[in-house]
């Protein structure tokens, strides 16, 4: 392989890499919003926000379904960290009060 | 809406959320294999395995096309771990002197 066929390739890969990259934002926004629902819900029904059994089933999902090449512990990581900032989003929603006020009497 | 509506709704929205998940999961994998590809080409090559302009043009592709509710700060947070790990598994392929393998090669 010549320098330049490397170059060439790389650049290909490259492509694909942004073209993907954009897919996974997509998902990662379409999640968000479906946490904000559950969070909405939740909050109507006056239903507990955090369940850690919930989690682990979402991490159950994953792992069960990885046929790699990620280990499990690093797709473990990167969801936690998609979690984690799913959780940081919901918490200022309600911290800020954006939600229209359930007992209206304020 | 009822204890049971509520309890209906989270359901549904939780089938939407393992959905998500596996197709992440699945992308995320395709990513990688990409990546290992890339670390193949420059190490036949000879080309410089860390590039961390191109890690900048990732997060400017991602973000300039964000389109929320994530914020562009989650949005980096997020794929700085997914390149992380996908850089620690090209480390580890290449201490080992590994190649990813390709036709089930024993």
């Amino acid at each position: 392989m010549t320098r330049e066929d490397a170059l060439q390739a790389l650049e290909a890969y490259r492509v694909s890499i942004d073209a993907l990259d954009l897919r996974l934002l997509e998902l990662l926004n379409q999640r968000t919003r479906v946490v904000e629902e559950i969070g909405r819900v939740k909050r109507t029904a006056k239903l507990p926000i955090y369940e850690p059994r919930r989690e682990d089933q979402v991490f159950e999902n994953i792992t069960a379904h990885n046929g790699g090449p990620l280990t499990p512990e690093a797709v473990k990581r990167i969801f936690e960290r998609i979690i984690d900032e799913m959780r940081t989003i919901q918490r200022i929603r309600m911290e800020a009060g954006i939600e229209p006020s359930q007992d209206g009497d304020s």
